[in-house]
């Protein structure tokens, strides 16, 4: 952390901080120009707040230099991370294609999508029993008999699950159903569930959040490792811009960035960052060719009577091909996508 | 709801949408172009996702006439809504303060707090005892203990009290602590916790998310009255924009956009939306200029040993200040701030 | 400036930047902890570019704690700036009214709207003659004829004038016309147009682009300041965000920001950050109470039959009840609006 | 374009609008529920703007059914625009390369990189004569000069080349030396300058402004079109969000979109998109597989000596290893690269 005084900083207030940060257990190192002094501060200042500092009047700027995070970072662990859920793994060589329905509607529906996903190659099943919906007159999902099917359609058809958990109290059921907990985009700073799902000892696919940061990100699967949870897997869904031809802005660079700075597995969700059907191919191959860990993807066997998100289903025919198209592009980077 | 088809929609893919519509208890007017043909959908479509309809590869655009919240929407309750919590009114001519440090830190400091604010005109203290910090390194909140003090200064000092609820296994705490339960940005979406401070018969200071639309906010508005709470206050605290000079940019015109769509109270926390302290007093004329009905601020006896937001927070004197200029401009618009 | 090295980086390399900066006549205080070394670059390093440091590999993070504005910096001139445009004062202790029609549209139009935005207290006349259409195919207004219009009409009521220059080549007929020249927002990094108006002995209307950075506003007005031009009011008309309601969204602590960084008058364009009417004069009373030193209007005397705008153009009577609401908030932070 | 009255509204004024309508050359579809009236207006209403009739009090909503591009639509121009630069095709199945530095720097500096980008699989030279720095005390670019020596190496090795233009003054310059004429992401809404180039017989690659839509970057380009000018590229550098770990961010989603919207070839930027040469590689290889025409990537013979962009251009070596994963990539969507 670097701190600049204002040029009017008395000698009394330079050493009021000096004291201030000494005590804390920092060690300062100080530059003293003819208008302005700086500040090295030399300690692990990961867990402080630099902007707190700014309540001094006589700070003018206060600069971090060190990341505020500290096991998803890749510096202090530089082997990916790979997770492995029932036998597949999340962050090797393989790409992953998670892929399902948006929401469980009904065991039939179930039974037709999971043996489709599968034959197209997707290793996991997704689906949601309980569904985020912006209006409390939507489908919101059906909840533990949603989340049951789940669990049943996974065993007969052996493909690990994943599914949302929107609330702590729901977490046995989870246990019990699920073989990684999805913890969506609008929860994504929902720090009281964060510390809860960090005491279990299973996977958390941690999405975005619309507004935040890729910091701001590791710092909330930062949350899940403190609580001793080390099986975090980062899934981008888009961000909130102003462009409105999609639904969301997928961010591409995220993928690279967050490989140089956490060892954690990056996947891309390519059907919420879009929004509609007809863009997810594309965007799903731009996603593996910029270095993606996994695919997730909406696939409903009926898009037409889908109760939530048919739009940017796609249907399993149209999976299909994705898949094909984006095994190649796998191949053309080094990678395997079987 | 309006529908285009595309060009090339064949007569068979019409008569399929329209059977689809009606079959939901919508009547259609249907216009038929040389070129295009448009369905004018009447019915209550408020319940109805319109994106939901692009699965049909057939239709071009699906245009919402009709605003999606219904309980929250002036035009079905014309009259602002005023809210009193314990004799305070919010909603009302007159503009309310509701202030305090960002966070309980002892009972020695919310003693010292408390009557200062009241002196310089609060009438409803402010203070959080679980606090969302964006890394698992920082301070918490006191929790239970916070909230039990913040709850005993109010009844010392007759200031009815809002803190933030993180949490829905919280409820009772706040239920016997607080009078008005705030809930933060972070958890603007976090739809199982709306869905059950709406069964409570407590008022709710809903706070915009920061990539939150203001139809995203009224829609978690109207997720509370669905479940039978009435009393909502909305409350502006900035979003997320590529501006880096304040925390947030704080959108002044929320407040005349939302006094036309809503008939709710909306206050703004130019606090959080600045980031620090130097801006809050311009902001906050600007806010009650604008016709906001309160304002949200925060206030500590001495900012530099403030465990959190420091930087941001007022000392008493200059929140004193801010009253002073703030009831000069209410008084310039035909409003009082007693 | 200072430097962080990588922890690997190697002596030679640290060496290699040492002279590289001393080379460009920095000194440099070194700072070595048991981990990373710090550089503290100390002189003028506000026409360097931290970012281009990024090309050594060895460099984890470069941070800039100087401004890049010198003759914009308060810091440099902490005297407010007043500029004088035949007579009006935009900068001191009264606010000013900037207002008129979105275009020139006809000789007729223009004399039957400044005699009305006068008597309501306007100061200075606004109208487009070179109108900035996103579509080729709308009205792109009257050109030379416009101005010539403006011109005339504000010499027979003794209004000073202000219109939008978009290319250099029409300079000659500013000068001859106008009173002040508007750099509009999307001309804003327009670098060319900057440093031929930089030349001139003109106050400069300076928008703030909608995608553009207060620092990258405060930068093209020290473009203006560079060429020799020491005349620039600053002007917000709202940023692009997600939010849809305005057609952008008003960043009112930019005044309070611009205000302690630079010390050039701020003025704020309530029209165009609403887009729509009937939010005017609530945003206008706000950017007042927030300390800007104008407000520049949209006003027609038939908006319905405005040929650009006609949606976000007050009607003279209405910018007339607006005027008498500002003057009152004025007045209630010891400021006038006469 | 479909019209939503206000439940209020009365006959005399739904009426007024027929009438207004109706004298435009529009015809009115009317439908006229219990509540609500609508109007579908039929015609060519590509070169209304809808927005105007807020202007009408009693007008609830405006909805453009009907995209207000024409001539860069791919409705009315269902095939693939491919344009030919000196025997380089874009936008065929061949994805095409443009590279070089950021700056013509010096002659010696433009024989070094020409032939090494060229052997490397480019097939256009890229570099700026004239630059759009942020700050006025930055390197300008070389101007004339540098224009002449671009256009010099450029014959040399037979590379068509391109550069950024931004006064129109300067116009009979690049005709003479370069054989694409770049409008800067700045420039994209400098509508005199498109005007210009409207005018002229030379491809000009459009680049999207930080801050606009998609929409209104195709409204750009019809501006060239409408001049006369089919010979239009598309750029995409990135938009400007909240995150700060690249200098922008890449819309991939821009690609597909425009390839539904448009018949236009789209190429990428990566080097301004990320701003940090390390995850170029990794944001290319996901231009070519969302299925970008060609990138324009900044390759310079020595980044630690470049007088602008450094940080953002890549070494040769680098390039080349690009240029390799790229044409894999290429090849796996059934692209070529050559």
């Amino acid at each position: 952390m670097i701190i600049k005084f204002k040029e009017k900083a008395k000698p009394e207030e330079i050493a009021l901080l000096r004291d201030v940060l000494q005590n804390q257990g920092f060690s300062i190192h100080e530059s003293t120009g003819t208008l302005i002094t700086l500040f090295g501060v030399i300690g692990d200042t990961s867990k402080f707040d630099p902007n707190s500092l700014y309540v001094y009047d006589f700070i003018e700027t206060v600069l971090r230099v060190q990341e505020p995070y500290k096991q998803v970072n890749r510096k202090f662990h530089p082997e990916d991370t790979i997770i492995n859920v029932k036998g597949v793994q999340i962050g090797g060589k393989n790409v992953v294609a998670l892929a399902g329905p948006c929401a469980v509607e009904s065991l039939e529906q179930m039974q037709s999508i999971a043996p489709l996903v599968k034959a197209a190659g997707a290793k996991i099943l997704r689906a949601g029993a309980y569904k985020p919906r912006t209006s409390p007159y939507s489908f919101q999902g059906l909840g533990e008999k949603g989340l049951k099917i789940l669990g049943q359609i996974g065993r007969e058809y052996s493909l690990p699950v994943v599914s949302e958990l929107m609330s702590i109290e729901d977490i046995p059921l989870f246990i019990e159903n699920v073989d990684i907990i999805q913890i969506g985009a609008r929860n994504m700073q929902n720090f009281s569930l964060l510390k809860e799902v960090g005491k279990l000892d299973k996977p958390v696919l941690l999405k975005r959040g619309m507004a935040n940061t890729i910091e701001e990100w590791l710092m909330s699967a930062e949350y899940i490792f403190a609580g001793g949870n080390d099986k975090v897997i980062l899934c981008d869904r888009g961000i909130r811009t102003f462009e409105t031809s999609t639904r969301n802005t997928l961010d591409i660079s995220s993928i690279p960035v967050l490989k140089k700075l956490s060892h954690l597995p990056v996947i891309v969700d390519p059907s919420h960052a879009a929004g509609r059907w007809e863009f997810i191919e594309s965007m799903s191959r731009a996603a593996v060719a910029a270095g993606a860990d996994g695919l997730i993807i909406e696939v409903h066997p009926d898009p037409e009577k889908a109760l939530s998100d048919g739009q940017q289903s796609l249907k399993p025919e149209r999976f299909s091909t994705l898949m094909q198209s984006c095994r190649l592009v796998a191949g053309a980077i080094g990678r395997t996508m079987e």
